[in-house]
């Protein structure tokens, strides 16, 4: 492709915007990377970095040079290069920082610190801080200074002379500004900001909420420590809804349509496994009812229709109740609201399929009893999943379980074996009925 | 609360971010509301509506009088106001149109014709063009002008005599640039534009991945028509996750936690009504196995097991499909890699699970072939399963269906049938080794 031809190569490549030179570089060989590397300067090579999947970055480090490695992670934004340092293994990351220019290993030290999906995670050191005193003039000209190495000069964040956060001025504002204004008559001193510690998820509904580019950080007494641009909170956008929907699939991580089959394999069995034995507990249960069974063998045909139903129902709501614990509406609204309210959905839709359920077994199989039997099971199944599949996913949030365990198929599973208890001992209690 | 004291309420109120404004509004009662119009100007009252979730808003403009619902309309981002039209009906959309002015009318006409969920439906008319002929002084001077009209300044696009775009110029590069350049010279002629017909999806991931914060929109001969800005595309994300999340939930709508009980069931019902119905597919056909019931009744205790396994790992597979096809992998790697991959996924899950629960079965029961029976027919529903899991969405796709249907539910209640048969069918086949 570019035997050498290193001048050509560079004046196209770098023509390229850098998510388009990620996505080349990707695909090449390993020998052609190694000739990139040696193509392109550690800054050129930190652009092409900071638009490659964070899962897929690692090998790259590893096949680099260390001093270059370290010269590239020094010319990433300081939160990019923090992402990339928490996939690789401790000793790299120490040897890493240890031949690193002084000054970039400092900042990235200082957001190594903190915990992830944070706040404090999340954020850039690389922003322009106005001092409240200067007139917008100079404000304009240190702007343009600072412009090359920070991360958005859209928003700036205007401090005092002890560094607190108060106020901040938006480029526009400040083009519109007479120059021989003080920044402190201009900016707007209703300065919005995130502690550090703050749940990305939280930030990100917020910057949607109020439509912001940029929000700052600070600590407890109300100094600056970052901000959080736009762009990184569309990743965390993208990572928390892939999070909530592969959680519902009963699945780790939808997001490898490039795994092997085998790394499938291995994302999905130690859910089906846990699964089959919940569905041997279902089995087992089932087995109990061995006697019933053998006399009524027709009420085995509505066991998958009331499992499932059961599975069906509790899903909907485990999805509605992890949307609203997630979106904060859950908060607002109390969780014996919630649950009533999902009582009474499950009643409603209960017995409507109930009744429905109940006439077609009496037209199709002509006996009213077992039409009844499968209608009142249905509808107390329905009320009873319908609880359940919010409940769970409220109880785990309260007792700060990992949600990941209330997932859509652990929800079907247990409506299952409640559904099937309603069912056969209902059976069971009335067996003269079914006999006559 | 504020009896007649207008200065005091809008001094206070005006001082809040337009979001806030609007969570305050939406929880007053109706006659509170009725004052606040009297208190604002049409254009504060346009602030507010503009962060109101579109849901909710068509009371509101019902409520108020349409001369100054149109007045409203008029005032907000063209984008804005036309998604509130298309929730309208549309003999009112046709009387706000007539009474609005006449400029804001044109606008907002132009931009209804476009389909939904499209980039024309998503981009705002009001945006700063620049003319490429401009020395970089007047430029400014242009923008300071228009800024306070515009939905951002932050990136302003660049077009030649005849309209067409050739150029984008951030305002980063424009306060750094010298006052006698031209814009020609400074901006970039790689500028990244989509049609007008552009799926809004598409544009998500683009701009997510390429970190713009606005795109500019074009008709087919490159006229500049628009710009899709990095506030509605976050808006997208929200409704495209949400979207599939409900899907895989089998649900119409999961955002909606102020719903009543009632609400609530009318979105689920009709799900669960066509669950019942195909739960009363599956209860025939297992009804037809009935003589194979009666001799073997233990048969039935496993039903659930395999169903539900049938029914999980067809979830685990449409959720990975789904995600392929909305983050354009599926396009890249063509559908046959996706479903060999999941096939041999299938086999891989399908022979562990097969294994474990034949040995199971067997410690438990002390029958090797009823074992084997529930074993092999595991690990038949598993590869079965999980290529219908992606194969159902695939097709859906192909045949420009609406996936909707494809979701999780529907999903598991077709894998639920399929397990049926290849369970009940080998159990008939092999009866004579069962009794033996």
């Amino acid at each position: 492709l570019f035997n050498e031809q290193i001048d050509q190569f560079r004046a196209e490549f770098l023509e390229l915007h850098p998510y388009d030179q990620a996505k080349i570089f990707e695909t090449q060989s390993e020998k052609v990377r190694m000739q990139i590397y040696s193509y392109l300067s550690s800054e050129e090579i930190a652009d092409v970095m900071e638009n490659i999947d964070i899962d897929d970055i690692e090998p790259f480090f590893s096949e680099m040079t260390p001093p270059f490695a370290a010269n590239v992670l020094a010319e990433m934004s300081t939160d990019d290069a923090v992402d990339i340092l928490n996939e690789l293994d401790k000793n790299k990351v120490a040897s890493f920082l240890t031949i690193m220019d002084k000054e970039a290993a400092g900042e990235i030290k200082e957001l190594l610190h903190y915990e992830e999906k944070t706040a404090g995670s999340i954020m850039t050191t690389e922003f322009v801080v106005l001092n409240a005193n200067l007139t917008i003039k100079e404000a304009m000209r240190h702007l343009r200074k600072e412009a090359p190495e920070a991360e958005t000069i859209y928003y700036t964040y205007v401090i005092d002379n002890q560094k607190r956060l108060v106020g901040v001025l938006s480029l526009r504002d400040l083009i519109i500004a007479e120059g021989d204004w003080l920044v402190s008559e201009v900016m707007s001193d209703r300065v919005v900001s995130v502690p550090v510690g703050e749940d990305q998820e939280e930030i990100a509904q917020m910057m949607r909420d109020y439509d912001f580019l940029a929000l700052p950080v600070v600590d407890f007494q109300n100094h600056l420590l970052g901000i959080i641009t736009v762009d990184d909170i569309m990743d965390v956008m993208e990572e928390e809804a892939s999070d909530d929907y592969s959680k519902l699939a009963g699945i780790s991580d939808v997001d490898g349509p490039d795994d092997s089959a085998f790394t499938s394999a291995k994302k999905r069995l130690p859910w089906l496994i846990i699964l089959l034995f919940l569905g041997m507990l279902t089995a087992s249960l089932i087995g109990r009812f061995e006697d019933t069974l053998d006399q009524v063998a027709i009420l085995a045909i509505f066991i998958p229709l009331i499992a499932g139903m059961a599975g069906n129902t509790g899903t909907q709501a485990l999805a509605v109740a992890v949307r609203g614990i997630a979106t904060g509406e859950f908060e607002k609204q109390g969780k014996w609201k919630m649950i009533g309210r999902e009582a009474g959905t499950g009643l409603i839709t209960g017995t409507c399929c109930g009744v429905l359920i109940t006439l077609i077994v009496y037209f199709w199989q002509g006996d009213i009893f077992l039409g009844l039997l499968v209608g009142i099971s249905i509808m107390a199944t329905l009320i009873v999943a319908t609880i359940a599949g919010s409940l769970i996913p409220i109880l785990m949030h309260r007792l700060k379980v990992d949600p990941a365990v209330a997932s859509g198929p652990f929800i079907t599973t247990i409506n299952d074996i409640i559904s099937i208890l309603i069912y056969f001992g209902m059976a069971t209690a009335f067996m003269n009925l079914l006999l006559h």
